[in-house]
């Protein structure tokens, strides 16, 4: 995040105070990695919009992708567009209800959006695919050209942005703590669940360990 | 959602394709009822902004808070907003890179943000409390005219926007389901961990049902 200092911090004040800011590169990366869910905010006729999708990461770069024909993919290219991936960790209660509060993890990045064609498109879908389910690619029925063209692949350097943290209990008034008033926190958890197979998989095909060991986040 | 179908079909049209939707108020209400967390994107100084935030809806209106001081909920106030309420709740793998999907649940709201003040804020902040923790507000350090001054309030009419729904398996070419490849999905759960009670609560202060019994989504 070394590059962009003044631009970030010019944009990212306007949103929220940064007592919880954590910026160094690895924490944005590791929160990146810990879910595939993103939202995607741009603007279209004026209006703001904000859309979840899967998104990936490499080296500092962010991706994600979606339809071809999707007017929201076409008219963000080359547009100014913000990226938020977040994780609620858990619900904050304290003494008084003005400090209540959440638990979460998350980051804001700001870039342009940009489009990937041809090799560098194929490439960035096939690592992808890699990413979240090694050795999956090669399993597969070939991508065919329709689908490759059909596919369009957007990336933004991760270079402008901030991340978030929130962990542990309320932070109360110190009078409050002498209260009888129950506090901690409700720890909330995304986890995975049990592969379900589709009835239409030919009888005997084994369950890959991409599946069977697949874990949230980057391995 | 009818009263702005016009308006709503035109604007969400520009954000995907429309196969998903499910429209009826139900749908949308049981959505936003599902979890807390949403993120709000808005315009400032041209640039589009996403940020996570913790929503709550009475009736036909969504509401978020956040600190006065908050640059964010000053600029927004008065201007128009989009927000998104997802549930990731399964990768969906598939016999061609293409088909691969995500289930999931989702809500885009368009809107304008208005601001509430007086005995309207403090009223909203305890329904707020109440429909997340039953019977805690009453039992809380009751709000300090400061306090309710920090806070801000915003709400937003739920009459402009559009529910997507994805669910069950991928969805392959016909020649595909000949291919000895595992497809199926990887079931993506959001659950409430164990209560961790804070280590400054006093002796002795009973866990309360609102959290013992704690629920995501309305009750």
């Amino acid at each position: 995040m070394n590059a962009d200092l003044v631009r970030k911090t010019k944009r990212t004040t306007t949103v929220r105070k940064h007592e919880r800011g954590a910026y160094d590169r690895d924490t944005v990366y590791s929160i990146i990695d810990s879910t595939p869910l993103c939202h995607v905010s741009y603007i279209i006729d004026n209006w703001p919009h904000v859309t979840p999708t899967i998104q990936w990461r490499e080296d500092n770069r962010i991706f994600w992708h979606g339809s071809s024909a999707s007017r929201f993919l076409r008219q963000i290219t080359d547009k100014p567009a913000c990226l938020a991936v977040t994780q609620f960790d858990g619900i904050v209660l304290a003494r008084s209800a003005s400090h209540h509060s959440a638990n979460y993890r998350s980051v804001m990045l700001f870039g342009t959006a940009e489009a990937l064609s041809g090799k560098d498109k194929d490439r960035a879908l096939e690592s992808f695919m890699e990413s979240m389910f090694p050795s999956r690619w090669g399993q597969l029925r070939p991508m065919t050209e329709t689908e490759s063209k059909s596919t369009a692949v957007l990336s933004m350097a991760i270079d402008e942005g901030s991340a978030k943290i929130r962990t542990g209990h309320s932070v109360d008034e110190e009078d409050d703590y002498a209260l009888s008033i129950w506090a901690g926190v409700i720890p909330i958890i995304q986890k995975v669940g049990v592969p379900e197979p589709d009835p239409k998989n030919l009888p005997g095909v084994p369950i890959p360990e991409h599946v069977s060991e697949f874990k949230l986040g980057h391995p």
